[in-house]
């Protein structure tokens, strides 16, 4: 199971909103074949490990991190292939945590009498697909939520120097979560002070370039900005509100910017409707790369999943120095946003801390 | 070696301003002798070690983290009875950091024809007593800045509620350094907001208060502040600047309240100097545990030595909320101050992120 859900991560960024699904298949304590689900409308891990076999399947034990699927979706079903494949045993990891389908393709293995196991490394495999489960469940895209920031709580000077929080190990990674998620948004603020491209650069391999979403209530965003104009095939979202200008709005979308209105209050772009319309695009996950400002209307709208903290280890100080989460604040420390299931790791000479909202 | 540091632990907070010493003594292959440094004033760890010998020392080997001293002090010197004791070889983590007698007492062994092995350990023993040596060799107490704050750098919200940010592993982990400074320190604003007693309350053992020292350039520390009036055998120094009143002073003197006067630019307290003047009352460690803004001082004014963040995995926001660092803060984020020999270890919950200046 370890080496199926390994197999797995080679579907990283690529399978989205597909999970991320590894098959390995056993026969006379030997692995015959290995298969893994590599991109969307590509062969699903079962399917791609029968096609690798070295030798007939019949009567082997499969493998597989994700319960085999039991409809006919982009591929047929995967439990109908297996069936048909005469295999003897199923080690499955996780149930499908679509509700719609959920322990319908174990019924469909059963039905044909073959043994079924579930639950092997079920805590990995459920973290491999939390982008998956989140999405199949709470139907919205999965927000991480990543900032860089001093030991002291900062993330700019008080005159808006950012550059270089943290250390080459830290921003490599952020580029290797780009290349995992569907998109990527930031605020205005972030678009006009730092102008960046938003795309993955990988030091090994191409780097998939995740949709970018800025976050832009009046609509503002200036036309030569690099994330408009570089030559990503990825596309560019421009969440606003009924502020921006007609004209701005028509140039946008002959640019080829998707334009998504989420009216919030204020005048601001309502981050949960905004949700909900990248939901309906197919938009699986989002990396949340805000300013303080975007930040804080992402805790406060309850849309952060998971929290990445990047803290390199430097004092900056400045009372008007700019924090990782500014906005009102709540008032009660009691109160303070609980993150769970809280792990740290290093990066060179930062920490990373990562939590679950 | 690693039982001798051991040993030398017993003393923590007792010792200061003498280094903690442990001390073993083998003959044949078996510890016949256990010592340490009990506390200030108390044998040495050496003779403490000859005390409790089971049998004679004479031809035993002698395992001791620092070098043992040469010079009359508050206890005759150390060198002098191993040779008396006819100790055959010594084995030293560490030689005396004290420039004034470092390598004396070595020379003194050898002088005796008695064998000499140095740094053994030496870099857990250098740890061990890292106040030490910066006393001895700084000249000026080895400053500890401890704060304690949310994942995103705020150590209270913007109405200033503070109450409880970390988790009860890191607040009892705060009481056991009290328990081993010589002194801790905070600002006047921390006094009249909380209003705290300064204490070390510890579960497992009476701790040993340390001096509390409140900086509080105008002298406005009320008569009836916990601090002033718990029943703690340690003293209070008020550091404080010639803006105090006359009779505030004089009244504060009249309560046993040691005042110092130690002028800085636009009348706030000279932390430098302040430092000075703790040196000369042989205060060997302060543990700094004051608000954004004195920490700020701190920072600027370079008395840090090391930095301890305890951080709790919860999201607080505000803009308006206190960061651990306050004052003008650095502009540039390639001058922030770097930490060396970070390190991070758990408590709870929280993260404790440690490094030095």
């Amino acid at each position: 199971m370890e080496r199926a859900i390994e197999l797995a991560k080679n579907g990283w960024g690529r399978t989205n909103p597909n999970p991320l699904v590894g098959a390995v298949i056993v026969k006379d304590d030997r692995v015959i074949a290995e298969g893994f689900h590599e991109a969307i409308g590509c062969d699903h891990a079962e399917v791609s490990a029968f096609k690798n076999a070295v030798e007939d399947v019949a009567g082997s034990t499969l493998y597989v991190n994700l319960e085999p699927c039991s409809h006919y979706g982009r591929t047929p079903p995967c439990a109908k292939a297996i069936v048909e494949k005469k295999i003897k045993k199923v080690v499955i990891a996780m149930i499908d945590p679509n509700p719609k389908v959920s322990g319908k393709g174990v019924q469909m293995l059963k039905d044909a009498g073959i043994e079924v196991e579930v639950g092997i490394l079920e805590d990995e495999a459920r973290k491999l697909n939390e982008i998956f489960i989140n999405y199949v469940t709470k139907k919205r895209p999965f927000v991480i939520l990543k900032t860089a920031m001093t030991l002291d709580g900062k993330i700019a000077s008080s005159t808006g120097d950012s550059k270089w929080i943290t250390s080459e190990e830290s921003r490599a990674y952020v580029h290797i979560l780009r290349d995992r998620v569907s998109a990527i948004m930031v605020g205005i603020n972030t678009v006009i002070k730092d102008n960046p491209m938003l795309t993955t650069r990988l030091e090994q391999k191409v780097g998939s370039d995740p949709v970018r979403i800025i976050v832009d209530s009046k609509g503002i965003i200036p036309m030569d900005s690099k994330v408009l104009c570089n030559d990503s095939k990825a596309g560019v979202i421009l969440a606003t509100t009924s502020r921006i200008h007609e004209e701005k709005e028509k140039q946008l979308i002959d640019n080829g910017v998707t334009v998504i209105k989420a009216e919030g209050e204020n005048g601001c772009v309502d981050l949960k409707k905004l949700m909900q319309e990248l939901y309906k695009l197919e938009i699986d996950s989002v990396l949340l790369e805000g300013g303080g400002t975007l930040n804080a209307a992402a805790f406060e709208s309850g849309i952060v999943d998971k929290a990445m903290f990047f803290i390199a280890p430097k004092i900056l100080g400045g009372k008007d120095a700019i924090t990782p989460v500014e906005g009102k604040g709540i008032q009660s420390m009691s109160e303070a946003l609980k993150l769970k299931n809280v792990s740290f790791s290093k990066f060179g000479e930062d920490i990373l801390v990562e939590g679950y909202l």
